[in-house]
C-alpha cells in the first residue's frame, strides 16, 4: 500500500461535443456555432457521469462561446448546481484559426496544400495566415469581444499563442480557486484544454498538439495542499488526471491517447 | 413636445413564470422547484418580445433559485447573450415563506383560518410562523446556503424582510452597473421584484404587498445620468416602467395592475 496523498481540491475539464460546424467539417474556432444534437447528446453523458460519482462543484468556468457554456449548463442542471458561480472569459475560448475560420478542411487543402494544413494543425508554434479584416468571421466585428483591448483580439493563433492568453486567466481565476479547496468545473474547448493540460502535466511541444482530448467525457485532476496534481492511479500517459464515465467509454478513450502519443 | 430626458442606463425585470408548485398550488419560497412546461413558455414570449425589441444586455442579476435561472437563461440564449456575465444571489430569491413552505393554500385556510392566511398573504410586515428546525424544506440543510452566516438565512420572512435583505444588493452591485450606463437584466420572482420596485417607485406599503407583477413580461426601467427613473409614457401607476410584448398582453398587464390598486 502506498503513501496516500492527501486531496485539497479537484479540477473536472469537459470539452464540448459535436458542434453543428463539426458535421460540415469546418473550422470554427472563434465563431459561436451551436451544439448538435449529438453533441447535446455528449453533454448529457459526460453530466449524468458526473450525477452519478455525486459530484459537488462550487464554480464553473466557461468560455464566451456557447456550444462550451451550454455543455457547462446542462452539467450544472444535471447535477442541480445551476446556482453556483459560472465566469466565462475569452481566454478560453476556442483557438481562433486566422484566414482558415469558416473554410471546410478540403477546400483549405485545396487552396494551400496537404503539407501546409498538417503544419497548422500539428505544429506548436505556426500559425495559420490572419483573417482578413473584412471577414464576417473577424472578432472585431462581434459585440462579445467590444470591451476588449484591440491588440488583445486574435487574428490568428497557433497552440502558443492560446497557451499565452489561457495561462494568465488559470492563474488569476482558477487557480485561486484550487488554493481555497474548491471543486472545479472547467468547461472549454479543444485547445483551451490543451493550453492548461501543457501547463499542468509539463507535455512537451511536440506532444501537446497532437493529443486529442475526447469530447463529453469528465478528465478529472485532483491536487494537493501545495497545489501539485496528484496522479491518478488509472492516468494515461501523459496526462496525470482520469477519464470519469462508463468503462468501455474510458477504455476507449485511453486507447485513443495512446495512439496518438504513439504516432508522433 | 416635453423636454426628453437622456437615457443612461436600462433596467428589464422578468419575473419568472410557473412553477411545477403553482399548478399545485403550494407556498414555494426558497423551495427549488422547475419551471413547468407552461413556465418555459412564459420566459420564451418575454424573450422573443426583448429580441424583437433588439435588446443587448450587458449583465444578467438573477436569485439561487432554478426556476429565475432557466428563465433568465432562455432569454440569454434567445437574444445570442449566452456569454455575458451572470451574477446569483440568494439576496433575489422569492419570499421564504417559513411554516407555510411546501403547504397547499387550501390546507393553510384549514390550518391557520382564512383571516390569518389574508394576514400573512397582504401584510407588510406580518410573517408566517418559523419554518420548523426539522422540515426538509429548511434552507439550513440546503448546499445552496452553507457559505451564509447562519444568521441570514431566515425561518420566515414578511415583504419588509424580503426588502431588509434586497436592497443591500441592489445598492451593492445592480446600481453600480446602472451608473456605469450598462442595460441589465434582471430575472427574479415576485417579492423580490416588488422589494426592487417599492424602493425605485416609492409605493406605499400598504400598495405594494397587492401588486401582482405579471410573469414572463419583461418590466423596463430607463434612468438618467442621476439615476433617477425616466418615467414611461405608457407607464401604469404605481409604476414608472413599462412592460414589454403583444399589445394585447400589456393591456391586460396594466389592467391588472390598476385593479389590484383600486381594490386596495
Amino acid at each position: 500500500m502506498t503513501h496516500e496523498t492527501k486531496k485539497h481540491a479537484t479540477l473536472v475539464f469537459v470539452r464540448h461535443g459535436q458542434s453543428v460546424w463539426n458535421a460540415t467539417n469546418q473550422f470554427t474556432g472563434w465563431v459561436d456555432c451551436d451544439l448538435s444534437d449529438l453533441g447535446v447528446k455528449e453533454a448529457q453523458e459526460g453530466a449524468d457521469a458526473l450525477k452519478k460519482a455525486h459530484f459537488q462543484f462550487d464554480i464553473m468556468y466557461t468560455s464566451y462561446l456557447k456550444r462550451a457554456i451550454k455543455t457547462g449548463n446542462i452539467i450544472l442542471e444535471t447535477l442541480d448546481q445551476l446556482w453556483i458561480p459560472v465566469q466565462k472569459s475569452w481566454r478560453l475560448n476556442e483557438r481562433m484559426y486566422g484566414g482558415l475560420t469558416g473554410l471546410n478542411k478540403v477546400e483549405t487543402v485545396q487552396r494551400h496544400g496537404t503539407e501546409k494544413v498538417l503544419e497548422w494543425r500539428r505544429s506548436f508554434d505556426v500559425p495559420p495566415p490572419d483573417i482578413d479584416e473584412k471577414s464576417e468571421y473577424n472578432p472585431v466585428n462581434d459585440a462579445k469581444y467590444k470591451h476588449l483591448n484591440r491588440k488583445d483580439i486574435p487574428k490568428t493563433e497557433c497552440l502558443k499563442d492560446v497557451i499565452i492568453r489561457a495561462i494568465p486567466y488559470w492563474e488569476s481565476d482558477i487557480l485561486p480557486s484550487l488554493k481555497h479547496g474548491k471543486t472545479v468545473l472547467v468547461a472549454a474547448h479543444g485547445n483551451s484544454i490543451r493550453a492548461i493540460l501543457k501547463y499542468l502535466d509539463n507535455i512537451d511541444e511536440t506532444i501537446i498538439p497532437n493529443l486529442e482530448i475526447p469530447t463529453g467525457i469528465p478528465l478529472i485532476y485532483e491536487f494537493d495542499e501545495h497545489l501539485k496534481v496528484i496522479p491518478a492511479k488509472d492516468r494515461v500517459e501523459p496526462l496525470q488526471g482520469r477519464f470519469l464515465g462508463d468503462p468501455e467509454k474510458i477504455k476507449a478513450a485511453q486507447e485513443s491517447v495512446k495512439n496518438q502519443i504513439k504516432h508522433k
